[in-house]
């Protein structure tokens, strides 16, 4: 059983990079990163910031290079599968400290070392919508010369397809989030705050072998439920009010993330219908799939069975989402969604609705098959009243 | 015991940044806040994004705006002190989902509403080191005729005196911090993975009454304890290894952090005189902390003490950082500050040293007070043995 992924994958997956850059004439590419969204950063070196932000920088030719903040040079050496590692200011915490004496790198130094000195005439970006202010800016004035090119569609496109070893990693992260959701399941009852479900379910995934949580999971009940997406209160649980768990596991980077809607005590009249459409809605859309089939074909015949039950104004998104380093990744499965699903994509089957009432989402991650689908969690996908 | 900032210290926070604003003729502040990043956002509306990204839109005059993405609209409206909620489509997830046929504001629209047509001519940024750039660039789009101008300080000023109600729930973060570190303390043993120490921490936080973690909670051992910051691994526990632990709660949006360096079984006699060090240090800081006494003078007398230790290598950063809605925040206390302490500044005494071998960090909140400091964490701030 694998707990990271080797550094031969890293190895692998910088080449082909290299490899792209070459076709698309790019001389190098610059990742972003930070604590709450690592994935491109994460993906090339498996290093994972906190407090601080990073890159990594992969020229065309040469080794990369693992670009962070003042505070994190020996946890970096200890973590990062990328083995050059320079120091920029701009990296550093969001209270911007000084580090009066502290000798570090700067952005042009680096994009010239990465370039062995023969400069870099086009550069290409993945992580733009995670990149932060300070350096995005200190970017554009460092290469004041160079053409910026938008090029997140490079890692995108090589994390969609998931490797035996990336699929060993979220097949662990399932089994761990099905495991706080049993947790959870034996000891919920009214007069807990969701606060505290949560804290029920922190305390199993670190037993059990996750190194974080998957995402920042929430217990939502009552109204709550309503939030698609949400964070949890010292709202205390109510029998007969719909409970929403989204509890969710990380290994070695990749992240799952488990889906129920239940109530304690009774489930009234009302809530039983409404949480039968978001489960059937899940299934049906689990039905639907398999390698070759259009995303967008599967999307508008899930919006349709739903809103021919009568909830169609309770749709928010569409059915799927990929799943991999992050909770939420591409691609997303949408009406609008002009692609097929292929063998090794995974994603999250992801079937919320919501009324001013009350809310649910039933949730469980898949890899897309020739034939169908392997489950990556089943844990009691059914109307279930503790 | 309250649990969240109460609605009418937003009104007057608001209120205090119209003023300021007035002042330096600016027509509107906009604030950025992210995950991982929430505390210009947090500070003037309570709400505290997931996945998506937020601002507040505060105008000269008239009601602020808190804009969101497409996605968290039950979830703001159920949280958040500013009532007025705006949705613009560049503050959705990092996997920019398209959301077919959801209506959605504009950012012109947005600051156009927000000054009540008269429109924004000089507009001041708060939170530039935390905002991403597709926010960031589409700002600059819809502000073109507009002047851009950094004024994260109106609320680095606000935030740096804590008011009652900030100190109540720091107060109560910290306890909740000892009582996670009480309960390590209690089980941890040789054997179990890094990981797992940080699940018996989350468990303790959120029975009782934390909303989340302060930050991303860390144990590092042996070579892993050379990390001022880290994550936790799954490696195991050894007896006569240094345990770095690093253990905080969030209650209403306030952070706390309690550092503690210890072994497990016996304390090797090299390991006992550096921890010492580290120790004394933080002690050594305490001492010299008062309303009035000057930031830059601390820090240089502290970096002599290490140094007259033996230990000036070891130092990283300051013996002092801001908390407060971030477990580190303005103001640092650095040899290069130049500012006096004042009553209800709260700190982090955060006495970080490493060696190649092992690290250690001692670290406790604490309130300025007239005649020294007010601890608001001591638990076990010896050298111990487990």
């Amino acid at each position: 059983m694998i707990t990271e992924i080797p550094k031969s994958e890293f190895h692998e997956r910088i080449r082909r990079v290299q490899k792209e850059l070459a076709k698309r004439g790019l001389d190098a590419l610059l990742t972003f990163g930070s604590e709450a969204e690592p994935q491109y950063v994460r993906y090339l070196s498996d290093y994972w910031p906190a407090f601080e932000t990073a890159s990594v920088l992969v020229p065309v030719e040469g080794d990369p290079i693992l670009i962070i903040g003042p505070e994190t040079l020996t946890f970096a050496t200890g973590r990062s599968k990328v083995d050059k590692i320079r120091q920029v200011l701009e990296y550093r915490e969001s209270s911007e400290p000084e580090y009066p004496g502290a000798r570090l790198d700067t952005f042009p130094g680096v994009l010239d070392e990465a370039s062995a000195g023969r400069g870099i005439k086009k550069l290409g970006l993945a992580g733009y919508t995670v990149a932060v202010a300070p350096v995005y800016t200190a970017l554009q004035q460092a290469a004041a010369g160079t053409q910026l090119v938008r090029a997140d569609d490079i890692l995108i496109e090589m994390r969609k397809i998931k490797s035996p070893n990336e699929l060993e990693l979220l097949r662990l992260a399932f089994r761990i989030a099905e495991k706080a959701m049993a947790a959870v399941f034996d000891s919920v009852k009214p007069g807990m705050t969701e606060a505290q479900v949560v804290g029920v379910a922190q305390e199993v995934i670190y037993r059990e072998g996750a190194e974080y949580e998957g995402h920042p999971m929430y217990v939502l009940s009552g109204c709550n439920s309503t939030y698609a997406i949400g964070r949890p209160s010292h709202k205390k649980l109510v029998a007969g009010e719909v409970l929403q768990l989204d509890l969710g596991a990380r290994v070695g980077g990749y992240a799952s993330s488990v889906g129920r809607a239940i109530c304690l005590g009774h489930m009234p009249d009302d809530v039983r219908r409404f949480l039968q459409v978001g489960l059937d809605a899940e299934n049906a859309t689990i039905e639907l799939m398999h390698a070759g089939a259009h995303a967008g074909q599967i999307a508008r015949r899930v919006q349709e069975f739903i809103t021919g039950r009568g909830y169609g104004d309770a749709i928010l998104y569409g059915p799927c989402h990929g799943i991999g380093l992050m909770e939420c990744e591409h691609p997303w499965m949408e009406t609008s969604s002009d692609y097929a699903l292929q063998q090794d994509y995974t994603f999250q089957v992801d079937s919320f609705l919501h009324t001013r009432e009350f809310g649910a989402r039933f949730e469980d991650g898949v890899r897309v098959t020739q034939d169908g689908v392997e489950q990556l969690s089943t844990y009691r996908r059914e109307l279930v009243v503790i």
